[in-house]
């Protein structure tokens, strides 16, 4: 049995005393964009329910045209007006550089990737950079509620950064 | 007090009985791609815990450029093998179409976005053809476990439709 089917099993549980369904529109207004990393349960960090906030995640939580469509899509379409963006301590993106990422790519398969693998050497710069890149793209309308943070992987803590 | 204030009080409930840290790679070997909409916890759907699977999301839970980069990390840096795809019914991408999307946008800024939103008429068929454009993909190198699902919003049950 794969994982996959495991986890199914799990849904069926779920879906036991699940209550929908729900409105589209997320109740709190917020669109929360954080790294893909296994340890960031950002419903359980920051206390959310179903139904609260859109929740846009990637390697790194980093911000490429894919998350200002999807930033564009949630403010434009669905009312959300802030932003929260979370990074974290021990994240994998610290640990390569594009090139070697990319070089080993190229090494493998005989294709360099087109894109950027958004590596980055400091997660507070990252941050604050990424933050940017949102105030600063013409297509997300409502940028004055754009706050970055650090969650900390021992503590379970959020660090406000940007 | 702004609703990111109000979400950070909840943070520091979260970190009181938080247990880390948990190691860096995905304990179950998985990664999830699901849509941000707000009424998907994928944690609870799926009954992950922290430390268990990577969770990437975006407007649709589609596969464009960024997914590929989020998964091609995954897979090759961090150890996942198995794919779980997730779109769900009442979608907002259901919704409009990209051209009248980006219209709006053009007409309101004066740029015409540079990116596809990725609007869709049909669920299942684009849940079919997110699962191939990972499996095209030359930089995802395991494809062999990659399934696809609408979750019902108004049940809260997984259907696999690829």
């Amino acid at each position: 049995m794969s994982v996959t089917d495991d986890l199914l099993a799990h849904n069926a549980t779920y879906a036991e005393t699940f209550q929908g369904p729900l409105p589209l529109p997320p109740a709190k207004g917020v669109a929360v964009l954080a790294c893909m990393d296994a340890r960031l349960n950002v419903y359980g960090i920051l206390g959310l329910n179903e139904g609260e906030a859109h929740v846009i995640r990637n390697a790194g939580g980093v911000v490429t045209d894919d998350e200002i469509r999807s930033l564009a899509i949630s403010q434009r379409l669905l009312g959300t007006r802030e932003i929260i963006l979370i990074h974290h301590t021990d994240c994998g993106m610290l640990t390569f550089t594009d090139d070697a990422f990319k070089r080993s790519i190229q090494d493998e398969t005989g294709i360099k990737p087109e894109w950027a693998a958004e590596a980055f050497p400091d997660l507070d710069e990252d941050v604050r950079q990424s933050v940017r890149r949102i105030t600063s793209s013409p297509f997300v309308p409502h940028t004055d509620q754009v706050r970055g943070f650090v969650f900390d992987v021992a503590t379970g803590k959020l660090n406000e950064v940007a």
